[in-house]
């Protein structure tokens, strides 16, 4: 007797369609410079090319002895190679030297290799006497030697557009001196939550206030995602103040949240006010908990309208707000969450098919084995149910369930 | 022929003792009350207590009707139950209605249930003509009612010592209205790299110079592990110049990073430096790459100099600094990394047993399966075989390598 499309909700969205719509209206955002020692988590705006061969030159992968290394073919314990020492490099130095049969210099890790100068036998694996080093072991041409070119080589992609910076992309940009690189502007964010029982955790409740736990969770996230919380704020039950607030929003935010008054209840306004001043894209979703999501655009803005119960409208930022963040700057990973394979520890029926259900579990290691464990919670205003669960696992629409053993995808909450 | 214990490592310490060393001379920092909105990422400083029973009373979970659930019983398609109406309560209104058998009111998601309550059934499940209610199911006590403190209860703890803050703790704690909460202040940090070789990527490199890109990595990573950067520089090789800078940092920094000059090359002035001013606690660790690392404590600061080649280096934050700095706020969790399991889809054999090997490995699921493409580079300069990585899957001292089909567990790179 599910009558959820009869009373207001016209029609149930895949999960899939929405997000396809969504991503049909979302612009990018603008083009900026920056250094690139200041680029950690920015999504690049387009494929970084390399401006040299790195190393620049051959260098020694150790601290050693360059040679030919002919000349330690048919070393052993019982015949060692003797060579003579004509010099040594320094790191920073540009040899001039060239070496001959059974000649050796002494060498730095990073050095150059010099001239005539095939292979480096590690310091270790040497007898020094004077200037004469004893080998007791044949080495192969190119050992120990990082080649000109081997790390990046000039033209080459080495960051693809839409990834986002970690410190190993800020040491690969700096290895070729690359000062500046081209990221997507990061959007800005304005977050309202709606209801008159709402009140800030500055003042003290009375009565059956309580107290506004989305705004302040929603603008973390959107932290998370790389968003710019530019307002965040609690309105009142009043068309007219919802209509102001959204109509200042859309002049200076990529994207306007809402959270609270989307389902069918006597003070739900927003779908009311979406109509008449945005087009309204999706006004309720095939997912538990979550269905009462509306989602509208307005001169390629994006508004949405999440739940109000905290664990609806957390779901519904992972699911679509995060994800539009991430659109918005051209990031290549859309959803960014870490997704781990687990073993399920009991059978997890579900009762309604046509929904994607989002289960909250939490992890443990048995052995070398990840196991998930169901939080069984009803209701999604337990905001508990997020802070003892690691993570989420989507059953699917066409899923009746999983069962115990069953090999599932975690996604992690955000962090 | 592996002599690197004859010269100039006494001793190679396996990690784990390593870790135990460092962590034996660790101090926390100290605490600080900052904001609950402002406190993502931080570690908090003690357990965290629910201060209220939340929900603050018993609420309705949907848009629905209150009803005694016994007034449902014995309801079917073919005998329905009829309820007469008396009124409503909206989410923010403190309610003076008690309901009689067959009577309900209307209520809002969120709202107080009424005295004499002890149901409510979801609007979508109801048919309504006037004041008059039909219902055609029957539905159990407590169904649809969020109980008072069924999230969190008074006096328990919500949130233990030790736990990094994310969006689901801040809202928790706003849930309760609890303003401010003590956590442990971020580290402050100072980033060395040494070597005559090295320039910054605001110059124009010659010769045989390369550019620092130990620095910059090393400061992104101190962020995203949570520790406050305040200085980083290139020092040449210069055994004054570098005491002056380590006594400058121990005056003003709780952790020092050196990277370069910590092996046996005849610029590593590191050993001996840290032998003079302060307490070398290792040199040398048994894993690949990054063995030549030293640790030193000195007033129960830590110093780490991480090798000067880039992946060594990362590696050594990963394993050392990183979880240093989390030690240091209280974390409870001091490796930060996403942990999976994953398939490894070939044979990686070890060379020499007795170190932990550190494989770079890419991820890719296939079907629900988790796989690990190992990226077979050698040399610990080689930065793409990080960027072209997601995670690091450690080969213990005691394994031969891991053969192809092993379920492995992959630490993801952090970000």
């Amino acid at each position: 007797m599910n009558r959820l499309h009869q009373i207001g909700f016209s029609k149930l969205s895949s999960v899939e369609d929405s997000l396809k719509k969504i991503f049909s209206v979302i612009g990018l955002t603008s083009i900026i410079q920056i250094n690139t020692k200041d680029a950690l988590n920015h999504n690049v705006a387009n494929n970084i090319k390399s401006i040299a061969d790195v190393p620049y030159f051959d260098r020694s992968a150790m601290d050693g002895y360059a040679i030919k290394a002919e000349d330690t073919f048919g070393a052993s314990i019982n015949s060692p190679k003797y060579f003579k020492k004509i010099g040594k490099i320094e790191i920073d130095e540009l040899s001039k030297i060239t070496i001959n049969s059974f000649e050796t210099v002494k060498i730095s890790t990073g050095a150059q290799i010099p001239d005539g100068a095939n292979a480096v036998i590690k310091i270790e694996e040497t007898e020094i006497k004077g200037n004469t080093i004893k080998i007791y072991n044949s080495i192969v041409p190119n050992a120990n030697i990082s080649k000109r070119g081997s790390d990046t080589k000039k033209g080459e992609i080495i960051i693809e557009n839409g990834i986002q910076i970690k410190p190993e992309h800020i040491a690969l940009l700096c290895s070729q001196g690359i000062q500046k690189i081209n990221v997507r502007k990061k959007p800005n964010i304005s977050i309202f939550s709606t209801g008159n029982e709402l009140i800030d955790i500055e003042n003290t409740r009375e009565g059956r206030q309580i107290y506004d736990s989305n705004t302040p969770m929603i603008s973390n996230l959107v932290r998370i995602y790389g968003g710019i919380v530019i307002e965040e704020k609690i309105i009142r039950d009043n068309k007219d103040l919802i209509k102001k607030e959204l109509l200042d929003a859309l002049n200076k935010s990529d994207i306007i949240i809402f959270s609270g008054g989307t389902s069918v209840g006597t003070r739900d306004y927003l779908p009311e006010i979406m109509n008449q001043i945005a087009k309204v894209l999706i006004h309720g979703v095939a997912m538990r908990p979550g269905a009462p999501i509306l989602i509208a655009t307005k001169n390629n803005k994006l508004i949405f309208c999440l739940p109000g119960t905290p664990v609806a409208s957390y779901i519904g930022f992972l699911i679509f707000v995060g994800p539009s963040i991430k659109k918005k700057m051209n990031s290549n990973i859309l959803d960014p969450r870490e997704k781990c394979v687990a073993i399920i520890n009991q059978d997890v029926p579900v009762s309604s098919m046509g929904y994607i259900h989002n289960l909250r579990v939490k992890l443990e290691f048995i052995k070398n084995s990840l196991v998930a464990i169901p939080i069984r919670l009803k209701g999604s205003s337990l905001i508990s149910s997020l802070t003892n669960s690691d993570g989420i696992v989507e059953i699917l629409p066409f899923q009746e369930g999983i069962k115990k053993g069953d090999n599932v995808i975690v996604k992690l909450h955000p962090k």
